[in-house]
């Protein structure tokens, strides 16, 4: 039909998260049409990331310093360690703009279903971080799913012999939610866990 | 927030159609966890086409050979042609693959709100590739649009004076169309055109 390289473009970047064969097409199609202002800058970008992005060996956070600009950052709080499942979230966390302290990725959450165990979580690691030093707060910021909820308990547990306060992120209406377009399940801890006003 | 060829790479990814800034975000940190099986493989393909991907000059087809392979293919009928509003209308059709003749990529279709008249389209080299010889027969497969209908109009009229048959496709229920969830304009003209069993 059209050329291979063409076709083995398409392919690779239909396998992109939210982009399918159909919108891969037209976005090859977009980048061949644009190739001075969209496809040679994009290949620069790539390689620029690829060449210079790595994985800090402290939080597991991607950036170009090792340790990542957060770890190395003198005036953020190494007391605190909020435990993310996964760099989105701490991007998401990090432009939300308000914790100051240090991260950890851990690179899943526990599974049954899919197989995941602690060994496939850098679990070691963040005990290994706890256990070191002048850690007093750990907050777990796991996603509001069973497995999230399920790594938190399992994580309280094992960070239960250290003397450091374990917190988790509240559950609640948010913002903006209208209740009749909420699910009875955060309804009913949103009522649960209501507050004086 | 993140380094800035990670924020660089994400803003030159959230502009490809069907992409934006949330999705190009989770579409870089899945390229940089992977990048041996997926970043690296995709930026040898972006170069591949970027270096051997040519617009053909008869017909304005995509391709790494010049002519196209298709207007270069000498078992394809050169009588009849087929014209399209872009690259991927005509690789649609190609996929269809019913067709075996040539093409013409307008590169567009006349819109008076977006200013495009017959100078920014490739008419002048439809007509000439017309004009210059055996051509039997125009097909012009433009969309179902306002545009795209007016678009046929003008070139019917413009080819009137060449001895050659002028088409356009059949409009009417699509495949596996069921008419009440088909839009009154569709299911008016499926009816009005409506032929023996």
């Amino acid at each position: 039909m059209s050329a291979h390289q063409i076709e083995h473009l398409i392919q690779l970047l239909s396998r992109l998260p939210g982009l399918g064969p159909r919108s891969a097409r037209r976005d090859v199609l977009f980048l061949m049409d644009k190739k001075e202002s969209q496809l040679l800058p994009l290949i620069q970008a790539m390689q620029d990331v690829a060449e210079h992005v790595k994985v800090c060996p402290v939080c597991g956070n991607m950036d170009t310093e090792v340790p990542c600009h957060i770890c190395s950052n003198s005036k953020r709080d190494g007391s605190q360690i909020c435990v993310v499942e996964d760099v989105a979230d701490l991007w998401a966390l990090e432009r939300a703009g308000l914790f100051k302290g240090h991260y950890h990725v851990l690179g899943g959450v526990l599974s049954a279903l899919d197989g995941v165990g602690p060994d496939e979580l850098k679990i070691d690691s963040l005990m290994a971080r706890v256990q070191s030093g002048n850690v007093q707060e750990v907050i777990l910021a796991l996603p509001a799913t069973v497995d999230g909820q399920t790594t938190v308990h399992y994580l309280a547990e094992r960070l239960a012999k250290y003397p450091v306060k374990i917190t988790t992120l509240s559950r609640g209406v948010p913002l903006g939610g209208e209740l009749d377009y909420l699910d009875d399940g955060t309804i009913q801890m949103a009522f649960k866990s209501r507050r004086d006003v």
